[in-house]
């Protein structure tokens, strides 16, 4: 019954993450997996591997007819892209990951599955150590999946761990992120959003059969976030996060977003500490799930590649089932979110772009407001980038199209204005 | 593209789980899936369904061929292992909860799926709403999986919280489990173990190829730990937890155990509260991973029911890769545990059986010693079960035979006796 097959892979990339790999493959004869060429950048650099193990020919690896797997870790997605394109047309399975190089080839390299029928696997580019990939494209049936919320960029969370429990400076805190090899080579792919933003556009895809470019789905990072923010988050008892969501509305599409978060004690996410990454899934009637584990980090992201490697030994490849097997679901923005924005100068609010206000602080310590505002609005005016104010969602932010007029009305009654 | 197949239930057992699966199949038609039948066994007790849904007869289901996939939701292990055996050789697709007969017909059921071919998928026996059998058998390699630790009883988690944290009597707590339905109807199966060493039984097969009856495994439940203990615990700021573990050891074998144990504040298992239950694999290089969710409860179980038979409709079965397509481990009893044992008379314990003792108290107000004992010690002697000793895991509690002699010159040292 020894049903699976011997791997020959052609590694590219020897970083932290390529070198784990070659050493734990060498110590693992069992999963019956060996990398028989590395190609790398730098022929310069000093390897702890045989010289003749390397080259930096990438045809090397794409031409030669042994190698039926090719693991790709390396920064460069279009370099990437390039690498997995080829290697797929020429018969071979793919591991990879790059997270923008999937998010912005995502039609193509759906494409070129379908076309070659070879496996492309890429479950360390989403959480790293979280196999989210694989239990939304197994287990949880269209049908079921009500909402999926998470942290999926482990540098951003460490630094707003140590902004908030430790006080850290943001400047502090990335520095020390970036010491500790929890950030992207450019800071600016993480604190801003692009990565999260790009996980949650492949991520949408094997939850949702979604499939969206990350430019058009609203996402911003955490940038904006200063230690006046986090005093409020602290007097309201909430902490703040970078959170992905998505959430099925009653209309059947879906609101899909990745913007900071205030989050309650009590959320499962609150858990959620320094590198880690975790996954909140509500399913039909199952409550809420979660998944927690480490979501940067060379280990992390080389435990993951691995699984894949193991996964290719049964010819395991993602079916796309959302996407082809049922009625895709299709991004909305036609509701409204419940959000805080902190500000320096009320002339830079356009308030009457408001539905409504529900809180007010405008002293000389703090200057913030809590109010609704629709998806649309704040997808398609930016005033909120301009001025560098905070804009961050309140728990259970989305309010539903149907629900808004009664909402309004009570606000309204509330405030003592009708 | 429309690859899944149109499912066609013979369902037996309409309690809260049968129930509520039959609503939601209603209301979800894009699943595919309708339930024809249903098999009961009080036919006098109101139902809300059709009356011409029901019947007493068993055969009605398994005969009929348009009924392609058994549910079989009720508490009867005997009975249960009859329907799931007949369905099988009848070509049916089974879809089970019932953790007893799964873990006492373990061989037979693995020997009628290879022989039929067909599926039989049980991830509401498990952790009920965490798909953790899925897990298991899909993502984690044999190589990579390196221990794990669930919680995996929710009801006596739930009295254990109780008992905790609003100083709830051990009855009460079980009454306020078995009225909010958490509980098995036969509380025993629950308390003392059975339950979580039943559900044990058959993740030791998803995890490593074991195949091993219930009474191999050693266990107990919390039907000893009281006030006193939970005491203790508050001291040494640890919960207690019924823990079900198993870790490959050095030599390649697996320890494997349900017992109460200390858990230290920051462990990921003291997060689970209540009825929930919470799983903690840990696999090559990735650290380790936390799965949480609710593990009791009709919806719950439901919902991992409404799962599997989602994956029906692509013909998912378990391919048991552990235990076929490569070398199954094997249970192993040469470890030693670290264990805590509270007593009202000294003279009840065989101190001379105990490697060494590392604490001792022998007050009026506690009794209690932690020391190490051999796993074949504590197995096959069963002093610490007849006077109702608490025996308590401390936390990390496995220590492997090669360590076992430089521990016990350190701790000797330690006392001043060598």
């Amino acid at each position: 019954m020894d049903a699976h097959k011997q791997l020959t892979i052609g590694l590219f990339g020897f970083g932290v993450v390529g070198e784990g790999l070659y050493k734990v493959l060498q110590q693992t004869p069992s999963l019956k997996a060996t990398i028989k060429k590395v190609c790398i950048k730098d022929a310069a650099k000093k390897r702890n591997a045989p010289a003749d193990l390397f080259t930096t020919d990438k045809n090397v690896l794409l031409n030669d007819e042994e190698i039926n797997v090719i693991v790709e870790v390396i920064d460069d997605a279009n370099a990437a892209f390039k690498i997995v394109s080829t290697a797929l047309k020429n018969k071979k399975d793919v591991v990879s990951a790059s997270k923008k190089m999937i998010a912005e080839h995502l039609t193509e390299l759906l494409k070129l599955q379908k076309e070659t029928g070879q496996s492309f696997l890429c479950e360390a580019a989403a959480c790293a150590s979280i196999p989210v990939i694989r239990n939304l494209e197994e287990y949880y049936d269209n049908d079921l999946l009500h909402s999926i919320k998470a942290i999926v960029n482990g540098s951003t969370n460490f630094i707003l761990t140590k902004m908030f429990e430790e006080k850290l400076g943001f400047k502090e805190a990335l520095l020390l992120a970036q010491q500790l090899g929890f950030a992207e080579s450019n800071p600016k792919l993480d604190v801003e959003g692009y990565d999260a933003v790009n996980k949650w556009t492949f991520l949408l895809t094997h939850a949702y059969g979604i499939i969206e470019s990350p430019e058009n789905i609203l996402f911003t990072g955490i940038q904006n976030i200063n230690a006046g923010d986090a005093n409020v988050a602290r007097e309201k008892n909430y902490e703040i996060k970078l959170v992905a969501q998505a959430k099925k509305l009653n209309n059947g599409k879906v609101a899909a977003f990745v913007l900071p978060q205030f989050i309650k004690q009590d959320d499962h996410l609150a858990f959620v500490k320094n590198e880690y990454n975790g996954v909140v899934i509500e399913s039909g009637f199952a409550d809420k799930q979660f998944f927690y584990g480490k979501g940067a980090g060379s280990f992390p992201t080389a435990s993951a590649v691995l699984s894949d490697i193991a996964a290719l030994r049964y010819q395991y490849h993602y079916e796309y089932k959302k996407l082809y097997h049922h009625k895709p679901h299709q991004l909305d923005n036609d509701f409204y979110l419940r959000v805080y924005v902190s500000f320096d100068d009320l002339r830079h609010i356009p308030r009457e772009n408001f539905e409504w206000i529900e809180e007010w602080h405008a002293g000389e310590q703090r200057k913030y407001l809590v109010g609704v505002l629709s998806f649309n609005q704040l997808k398609n005016n930016d005033w909120w980038r301009k001025h560098n104010n905070s804009l961050i969602l309140l728990p259970d932010p989305v309010i539903e199209n149907i629900e808004i007029k009664k909402l309004k009305k009570k606000s309204l009654e509330l405030a003592g204005l009708i």
